[in-house]
């Protein structure tokens, strides 16, 4: 009997993606649609590269249009996914791809986000170190930030095998559907296109403490990092530059030996042959993940370069992939490896 | 028991979708994947985003090496054809994305390639009138150059409907992969982004006969077309944006009843609804094509976008769907009408 | 002594460009910046490529902040030109960059714009025939509409010489800048980046009326005009492909001829030599217009394609050249025929 | 009396961007255009966005044709220029917009050069302390790599004011025209739009020696420097992100201070006002620079970014700049602050 999703938020980029994989899904049934400013619409004219959906009208986001679902999809603001997922009982798997319940630290949260923090769920990144035992069977799911994903698959190896010293430094370049679908002036596209731009910079991007924490948690000691985030005149993809400094004595074998125990049975995540480098436009569309790592013996540091679909395996991917395995589905159902590229 | 197919040509921009299209069929086991200058490299260091071939070795385009196949895909630079289909035996399913058979008119042929007529096979464009019965059990298909995709089903439910004096405007632009991936200086990235530029202007494009052939076997009679490629600064898509000339008293909804007609019962071909229009980024990946039609009463002409994937409906998809119906199989098998948007 | 101007709609992109031209014009001076919303704020903030400009702050636009300045331009939503020019007095050049006095039939007027016409200016097009004499000693002056300048300076040496019969056909591509730094949905950059799609179909784009205008002007007769713009992912430049169904007998020397007559002496409009075709990436940021024209024999059509920087040639520029022209200043003063290329 | 300059390497992109700024500079005359595949060729073909030098031929580069100049630009392949300027006389200005005299240590050029270190020249970079000191009067320039130019003019003023530890860590991101005119698949324009990749990483750049060594310079000191060059999917445009770990007890307001004094004075370098961050788009076409740095307390570094156009402050602006301080022109003849955005 298929499982029946609804997806609240679905006339946003990331509801986008949900839908799109989920119409791929063989287990999935596509149920309510909802978003707040959209509703009453056609999802036909919000999500155009969905024709199979085209008809469907969206509703608003409510309990009791959510209610009757197996699955429930968040792809809201921050702050609306607490109350919603208390109304819709503890059966139902709730994937919110908000950042509401990543962050273990209240304080942290409370920093980053000046608001109450609204506790923490299992968090869905299956290929970090027993990432795969907190998401079997669970029913609620914290799906990770965009550049936590790229950033935390660069470098948790690097900290498992102790191999760097935990300090950081890390430029990612996003693409501008990370910025969302909100009206923003510094996002048209005669703003975006040709040029590059950072911001947040400095350790102010709200996806800092979830990178701490994930990297911490692996190193078994806090990880500093230095984050600085760009925006690219691209419309998907991330790619994270990523160097700590090498701890003494540590060799190119070492690193390469590191990233293939972490790596060589993952299916979504594909360290390199070596010599290559990511390319974010290799991963469009796929849940893929493109590593590859070097010590650069002069610098004295260990550069480590991740791309990623950040709507995919950055967003709606994840919580796909997350989602089968708290399902007891098989944990590639509906997701790609395979890139739309050129 | 799986259809074993083959791939000539797996280096380039039309192979690679092919192979894309082929990983995500459900019928089909991929075979030999040759290429000439590049045979002999792994296809991980060519198509980068189909990581699950990364392993395989390049073999050289030879009868040899693609016999033993139920399917041979040939995305060859033309002339190439002729002399492989011949030695591939008739029993094989020989899907021909080049323009050696396309052509009815031998003259057309030569004016426009320069060389003998290699003959007429079965074309693929399910979606023409008739289209699908000369697929059924075919062997030999010609798979429709990009342009004459966009442009013929834009406008052929205009001739269907004789609404329209046979003379056709057509303006269409495409995204650079249409121009496939040899060296050339006004291909390289920094010449195209940013800028956009005509071509093959003034009836000169090989497309040209092709899409006279197509409008005018539903006309009735001979078409003229003044065509104008544009190169956009975008890797896939085509925008076509067709016009001629109404018939006196020809209204509104005359023109799109005969769109509605034409593709009211068509998976692949969405008529959007009144007042929006086709956007190439709406079907990127995809097997998807978008139209829409209009009366232009002040101007008297009946003007017709449609907008494709260059790569997937305009080559690929085009190729694998027609694949489908010879073989018997549903013709949207692998294929999807969802783009990678944004 | 210098002349002092003001630029009214300084925070928009228009306005952005006027200023970009005027500190590199010699003979002006730069006085008021004003605008609406963004009054009080410092230009740096909305005009970040300004550096010289960045520690001014804008003002409201009123009469009184635009008072006591020898020009003043105005880059303003439709409607707001005629109230602004009227308190100016007549010594003070305006040079308007809005709709407003540019069509001289007033029911076209108020079928296109919905609003009573407020007049028509002399018609800041100095390459049309008789173009410059209108300039002379203006003290008010309309500048074309982008798609306008474009498409005319495309077409009315076919018409000129005679050479088509009257009904153009026009297929434009513009870049984003062109619609303006307004917040709408299909603008972000997430939506136009790698896509193409066309607005304002079958005859609604306001700019229809003034090609037209233009066009028949020249033609001693009505030249119907079927015109599709379309938005293309690229901050700047129009590519116009425009044709007409050549007259009997017009041969591809008489065509050639048309545009040598036409272009032979201008400095900012350049006929291609024959074989090559106008490019927008080689006009960005330059006043410079390319133009190719040749004869389909096979379609008997005329085409003519013609490239310019929607914002210089198409708006700033012409503005400027326009306003040499009526101050008697050389016509090229602080203008260029150099692109920013690549 | 003009002064009188020859280019060697027209047809690439660095000599379009010198011809481009020499036809704006008023002390200029542009005399013989060389290539050498290209020689014989009109230079319209080549750079058809100068029109005004369309129908110059293209001569051979020879000692015999650049002869008879004031001053030589050289923009050749690394290895061609030391023979060139031997004959070219010690009283022609020759600024070399290559690598050969870029390098103190010979070493150091032996191993990223493969090749034998030919000298040391003034290194043409007026912003860096004592900068122009070396260039008044200079007969040979070394323009430096355009690279070095973002990251070395963010970074100085830390070292120069002891505020940070002598290891950075450098991303950064380029347009591709860094990249140059050549024909290779990873820069068609297919690969290069919508995606992103890093090269040269863990150390392997050859402008790595070059910023560590103008980093030491200031620094007094070996600055190690982790340096990973990323392309970008734009045409033009640097965006450097630097960071180096603060020395204890370094505070913001320290900080922005060391670039107030280090910028204060800087007609072409901008340090942004607190909380904007620099754009590439900003100075497309300028030989500006936007530079921003903060202190990030929480990860204990400095993190500077700039931006600027590769091709312009990057190479072909940064050459005429130290051209007018070697001739004792004005220091920004010819030269803009203003980009051309969007």
């Amino acid at each position: 009997m298929a499982i029946r999703a609804a997806v609240a938020g679905a006339s946003g980029y990331a509801g986008g993606e949900i839908l799109r994989l989920l119409l791929g899904h063989p287990g999935i049934t596509i149920g309510a649609l909802t978003a707040n400013s959209s509703a009453g619409r056609p999802l036909g004219e919000l999500q155009p590269h969905l024709p199979a959906l085209a008809g469907r009208t969206v509703e608003p986001t409510t309990p009791e249009v959510l209610a009757g679902h197996d699955v429930v999809f968040l792809a809201l603001p921050h702050g609306a996914s607490a109350a919603l997922a208390a109304e819709l009982g503890p059966d139902v798997l709730v994937v919110d791809c908000g950042a509401d319940f990543r962050l273990v630290d209240a304080g942290e949260w409370e920093r980053f986000y000046g608001s109450a923090h609204a506790g923490t769920w299992p968090y869905g990144l299956p290929e970090l170190p027993g990432g795969r035992e907190v998401l079997r069977g669970a029913r609620r799911i914290a799906v990770p930030g965009c550049y936590p994903t790229a950033v935390s698959l660069a470098l948790w190896p690097v900290y498992a095998a102790d191999l760097a010293e935990p300090e950081a430094v890390v430029v990612a370049a996003s693409g501008t559907s990370g910025a969302g679908k909100g009206l923003k002036p510094h996002l048209l596209g005669s703003e975006v296109m040709g040029s590059m731009t950072p911001y947040g910079v400095g350790g102010a991007h709200r996806h800092t403490p979830e990178i701490v924490q994930n990297l911490s948690a692996v190193a078994g000691e806090r990880v500093g990092v230095s984050f600085t985030p760009v925006l690219a005149p691209m419309p998907r993809g991330i790619l994270a530059t990523c160097s700590a400094k090498a701890r003494d004595g540590v060799t190119a074998g070492a690193v390469r030996d590191a990233f293939e125990r972490a790596y060589g049975d993952e299916v979504f995540v594909r360290l390199l042959p070596e010599g290559r480098w990511p390319s974010t436009g290799a991963v469009v569309g796929s849940n893929a993940v493109q590593v590859q790592a070097v010590l650069d013996e002069s610098a004295g540091r260990i550069v480590v370069v991740s791309a990623i679909d950040n709507l995919t395996k950055g967003t709606a991917g994840g919580a796909v992939q997350s989602m089968n395995i708290a399902l007891g589905l098989p944990e590639g159902l509906g997701l790609s490896t395979m890139g739309v590229a050129p």
